[in-house]
């Protein structure tokens, strides 16, 4: 069982800010995110395209952003657990709460603040009939580590930039790279296509259009798929079969919580943005109010709010004083310390 | 008579980002501050001080900050009127607001967003009874154009950062600096305190400790101050007097606008940030509310909400859709255009 202060589902830019304005409180957290790494859709769906409206940032790349936040509340040692969908919550006769994963893992906090922006993003998977059988048996719908694939033969389907960044990123690892995408036409950013074209002609990466997998064979893990292509069809040898079809959030089981659900996101006061149900608080593009945008600067204040609120409730009888980084410097969890360098007083003679 | 869409009291943090989320409705801003350039207390009380808590900024000199922000608001092209403090507000016939500053200077806009931070910044003054007679005429409490004093005599007094900084950049523009200060020992940053210390001794700059200035005279102009140190008179010539005494912020004439007031704050809703006269907005530190914190993160998201509810007053029956500037990019007022580069289609043969 994991115990934190404030247990954050979703590790986005709300939920990775979290973790920086409740360490000022001497909170602490942990997050649980479906996604493999940390950054939400920052990190999957468009970590190399700018984003112009985070205040003081005039352009900066999604992928950044992750990484600053990451770094703005390191100090604060946050807890993940990564490639994990946050199922069932029960609370426990002292208050809190315990958050149990689709794999199992328990965690108990007396807050729980729900960061999850869309929802938790399900992959699209290609209908094949056995490919459930497949699953974690050399059938992935992410790469969560590269290495796996070293010395390994790998098919990637899929059209978009995941899919051509990844056989990018693996015709160096794996011992064979095989694209297939249903379409001849490729979709993604121009550099990613290009660079494509060149390990094709390379010999690094092997590419077949318009083709699709249509069965995957082997006995307890992946040892061939067949190819459809002009409705012949062809046995491929390979260790790993990898579809990229990108992603759909679902609010999925946060849904039963028993949380008042409006359109598909949850509803909170403006006061702290706690839900229904006391303790339990949804910040970021996951929750709703009269008013709501859904932008990462809102999600910011939310979430600085709701740490407030969180504060309270854990030290009903402490005075709270909200004190200034600038005047009162950073203290980490780790012993690191950040301040403004003081001011000297000196005689000048 | 100027005329805009939105018309901000108030050039710091939160004012110069609502200069963006207003212009990416369309909406043209001018900002109104008392003092000569934008950039609030950031900019005029702690440029060199780091700041910790912005989002996705794990540090940043306010100084720096201030810059970030007015070129995320550059293509909006802001006017603004500096070194004036609003002062008198009148509704028309037609619903907008006529704003005058204490130099008389007239604006005209049909939303009015009160900014004002702490409230406008007015300097100490040292207690010489004629000194009002010298304003404007060899007496400043600011430093707006520092070419004024080429080859000029410059008397400033104080012991902070304001009088060390200006000290040593005035010596390589004026003919004499002398640097008056009532302790012998000045309180600022390390390096600015060594950097006079420097000047002195290569004789750029003439300290005199312990000493105050405790008279000026002139016809029409400073000729000269009386320089009282240990009980002794002496008339130093100078062309200039600059006592930098510090700032202390006043809410000021806003305080007389008719708006419902709490502890020096301007009491707002949180649906949109509008205080009880319609059309006049109250965001960032000057406003309050349950819950409120006095943080810039949070300034910059009522100014977002505060944008949207503006938009809807000027257009109440356009029917409003969110973009994201990831998706849609940012369309300047100037002509110029910043986009996520687009994805490609392309086959690979």
């Amino acid at each position: 069982m994991i115990h934190t202060d404030i247990l954050i589902i979703g590790a986005g830019p709300t939920g990775l800010f979290t973790v920086f304005e409740a360490g000022l409180l001497k909170l602490k957290c942990h997050l649980i995110d479906a996604l493999p790494q940390p950054g939400g859709q920052c990190s999957e769906l468009y970590p190399k395209k700018p984003i112009y409206d985070i205040p003081g940032l005039p352009e900066i790349l999604a992928g950044d952003l992750t990484k600053n936040l990451l770094e703005q509340g390191k100090q604060f040692q946050p807890g993940f657990t990564l490639g994990e969908r946050a199922e069932t919550i029960e609370k426990q006769v002292d208050g809190s709460f315990v958050v149990t994963t689709n794999k199992g893992t328990q965690h108990q906090a007396p807050i729980v603040a729900i960061a999850g922006g869309l929802g938790s993003f399900e992959p699209r998977k290609p209908l094949i009939d056995t490919i459930g059988n497949f699953e974690d048996k050399g059938v992935a719908y992410f790469i969560k580590n590269p290495e796996r694939y070293r010395n390994k033969r790998v098919v990637i389907s899929g059209g978009g930039d995941s899919a051509l960044d990844w056989s990018i990123f693996l015709a160096d690892i794996a011992s064979e790279v095989t694209l297939i995408h249903r379409r001849n036409e490729f979709r993604g950013a121009l550099d990613s296509v290009e660079r494509v074209q060149e390990l094709k002609l390379l010999g690094k990466i092997n590419v077949i259009t318009p083709a699709e997998v249509t069965a995957i064979h082997g006995d307890n893990h992946v040892e061939a798929v067949t190819v459809t292509k002009d409705n012949q069809q062809t046995l491929l040898e390979t260790d790993y079969f990898i579809p990229l079809f990108g992603l759909s959030p679902k609010l999925g089981p946060i849904g039963n919580w028993g949380l008042d659900i409006e359109k598909n996101a949850i509803k909170v006061n403006t006061l702290d943005y706690q839900t229904n149900i006391p303790g339990i608080y949804a910040i970021g593009d996951v929750n709703t109010y009269e008013g709501k945008l859904k932008l990462i600067l809102c999600g910011f204040h939310e979430a600085t709010l709701m740490c407030q609120s969180a504060y309270k409730r854990l030290h009903p009888n402490k005075k709270f004083v909200l004190k200034y980084t600038t005047v009162s410097g950073i203290n980490g969890f780790d012993g690191s310390k950040k301040e403004a360098p003081k001011a000297v007083v000196k005689a000048i003679v």
